[in-house]
């Protein structure tokens, strides 16, 4: 569109243009402002009186952190969410956590797929979970080159019509459980939705007074939250690639294979770790029988990856359980998925990292691909952005709150890998913390996908006339 | 010497030629063995009556952990070490340390020697931080290619005479000071040696009853111990360049520069943070004046880089200002150093690559050099290493003892990094956590220099038929 034409186009047109020009030249910090747009809106929303049970206002740091909680998935609340809202207060949390999700799995999409490769936006995102032999070529691209509106509006949809299909059919199957709990028709339908969402986008809220603990003994129900919760925190490509290849794994790409090959191991590390260190310092975990041990320390390992439910009272758990809990929730999920964390591929990459200095070899190996080294180096930015913002926000909160040092970490790794299971400094925090953790959920969730993505689409072409030269490190 | 000769050669020849040979297939193994060698000599030497004030034999676990502490140059101790060893105990100490110092300077510049380039040891160790136009091509060699026996005698003498020769001058320096405090003639000198080489290895043992407290308002003395674990910290390769080029920092390796520019930015940070944060949390820092403040602030900075020395009772100080020490000392000293920690070589790398991949750079520069991408590498491997190490350690711990998280945390990087002060819970640790706390020192000390050495020096050539394929991180 040149000058002139944009001088007599329609406002709309204009605003249209001037979006597109942004997030054409800085697509990552659109993401960050569109994310803090829509934080906003829902802060004003939920400090208004109508989103308030009896029509009370809610304080500005409650309005803030429930927006920056919902927005981001996280989970984490400064009020009690069952009784705190009304019923329209309610059906907010219920849209601002699919909004939430929706963005994030269409942003992360996004920007992976810029990373993965020049071609058209579209294209790219149908074919980042296919066998397609130019993905193996593929570089990073100028930040300019592929991204266009419309394009992501495509992708809008076709996200959110996978999200939803997914849910509905989870809450269908969690129906009998939540009637069998005593609820009447319509809360069942409503508890049921709200719980498939819940878990599906790794959110972690509760809409019922009492919360998971109404389902204590429905292993059906639980097992549901939790497949919910692993789906949802594979992330889109992963998804995309299961529903097309499902029994054809050698026509999954790298990326497919390294998230659910870490995904498991970590689970099944996990749960473990759990059941031999738990029973040692954790009375809850003493208390249980053998089979209700197994299934609390798959729960714990799951909800760890950012589900964010729990059965057991998190601050009934030992300082090494917690410690664990810790190392699973900084880990998280899956990239391009609701679910938080530093992502399981980057962890991956920087074990696999470790193993081919071990083992001699020249450059990172795995499933017979060899992974490009700045790769590496996105991981480590990665990295060191997570432990920079845990190590931050626990100084800070550690001069806010008296809280042991365990707790403290737990929920700022909580708020950070926007897990959402507290130990329940979070909801005891003066505003001060209130509004330091909200900072830290945020720099979490919006941080580390923007960041990976504006640091891979940032490479520019450049002439080496610098020497090489080698210090000793170690 | 072929397999004839051997058999009719004496058996010293023998022993002497499995040793080179063993060396030679794997110096890092070998050092690793030295190393455990000499934790049992001290061992039994500190086990038996003679050792022990009044001729009392010491438990094993706590004559383990001082030899392990001795040797690793470590500092953490289980027992009052200014009451309970003989004079005789104390001069194997004092031995100890010494051995142990020479060792790990000789053991990390043999093999960061070897990491360095292809040239013959001794001549490498030589021109490790001179202006070789060759150490710019220098690419990592097989293990077996440079070492011998006979070359690293060498090395040792001129570790050594450097050791003996800028302890003294320390000594000799500190002797008024000791003096001053009341001590008569003999036992200043034998005071004042022994902090001149717990400062100048940066061990932190101190052998008057009362300890460094009894020289308090003495900040001439402070500052010599402050100036001495600096010294030591810098690592033999700086320490080099600095006596051949002090005023002609263009004649430096890139190694030199970095350890140094990144040695003072982490001081002067610390400085700065522990003034802003400390005085929040901590009465001990809060009862200080301005002049105090700064000089405990610079004493913390310097000691945890891994001299170990304190003047606050660690105990006293609030979580946050734990926390920031905690980092310090994981970040520790120089490579090729009586310092623990991964090295701020190591941290300076991950940091650089972080910097590279905003800037959009294909590769790590600094000071007009390029970082060839395997370092970062390395630098990831030793992270995860210590990273492991801390959060194992920490977890163990925390089912052994009651003490709070930020103490239990403190001790493990203490250890780790050998820098030697304590919140008071490794004194507090029945066996089992001694023997853990043993693990750690051990891990770090020795793990950190062989593992970087290791990894790096068993690069193998190697043909690529993998396609290269890029997995979405972050
Ligand atoms: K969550
Ligand atoms: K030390």
């Amino acid at each position: 569109m040149n000058e002139e034409l944009a001088q007599n186009a329609p406002a709309w047109v204009r605003v249209r243009e001037a979006l597109e020009g942004f997030a054409r030249r800085s697509p990552s910090r659109f993401a960050v402002l569109i994310f803090a747009a829509m934080i906003l809106v829902f802060t004003a929303i939920f400090a208004a009186p109508f989103s308030g049970a009896n029509n009370t206002p809610t304080a500005l740091a409650d309005a803030l952190f429930t927006a920056v909680s919902t927005i981001c998935v996280s989970g984490l609340s400064t009020v009690d969410m069952a009784t705190h809202w009304s019923p329209l207060g309610n059906a907010f949390v219920f849209i601002g956590t699919q909004i939430g999700a929706i963005g994030v799995l269409t942003l992360a999409s996004v920007l992976g797929a810029i990373i993965s490769g020049g071609l058209g936006l579209r294209a790219k995102l149908m074919i980042a979970s296919d066998t397609n032999p130019l993905r193996l070529h593929a570089g990073p691209v100028p930040e300019g080159q592929a991204i266009k509106l419309g394009d992501v509006g495509g992708l809008v949809v076709s996200v959110a019509v996978s999200l939803f299909a997914i849910e509905t059919v989870i809450a269908i199957l969690m129906m009998p459980s939540v009637m069998a709990a005593g609820y009447p028709v319509g809360e069942s339908i409503w508890y049921s939705f709200y719980y498939a969402a819940s878990a599906f986008t790794n959110t972690g809220f509760t809409p019922n007074i009492g919360g998971l603990a109404i389902f204590q003994g429905d292993f059906w129900f639980l097992s549901l939250i939790m497949i919910a919760v692993m789906l949802g925190s594979f992330g889109f490509p992963v998804l995309y690639a299961l529903r097309r290849h499902l029994f054809h794994p050698r026509k999954w790409s790298l990326h497919v294979k390294l998230t659910l090959t870490t995904w498991w191991l970590l689970w099944a590390g996990g749960i473990l770790a759990f059941l031999i260190v738990s029973p040692i310092g954790s009375t809850a975990f003493r208390a249980f029988d053998a089979g209700q041990r197994i299934f609390e320390a798959a729960f714990l390992s799951t909800m760890a990856r950012s589900g964010g439910f729990n059965i057991v009272d998190i601050s009934q758990l030992d300082t090494a359980t917690l410690l664990l809990t810790d190392m699973l929730m900084f880990i998280g999920g899956g990239s391009a998925s609701t679910a938080g964390g530093i992502k399981v591929t980057t962890f991956a990459i920087l074990l696999l990292a470790a193993v081919a200095e071990a083992r001699g070899r020249s450059s990172i190996e795995v499933f017979r691909r060899r992974v490009p080294s700045d790769v590496l180096r996105l991981g480590v930015s990665v990295v060191l952005w997570g432990a920079t913002t845990v190590a931050l926000g626990t100084l800070i909160l550690s001069n806010i709150t008296d809280a042991p040092l365990e707790y403290i970490l737990f929920d700022v790794i909580s708020g950070f890998a926007t897990v959402g299971m507290s130990t329940g400094v979070t909801a005891s925090l003066p505003d001060s913390g209130v509004y330091v953790m909200a900072a830290i959920m945020f720099m979490g969730r919006v941080g580390t996908v923007t960041l990976a993505a504006a640091l891979a689409a940032s490479q520019v072409g450049q002439f080496f006339n610098h020497p090489e030269e080698r210090p000793i490190v170690g």
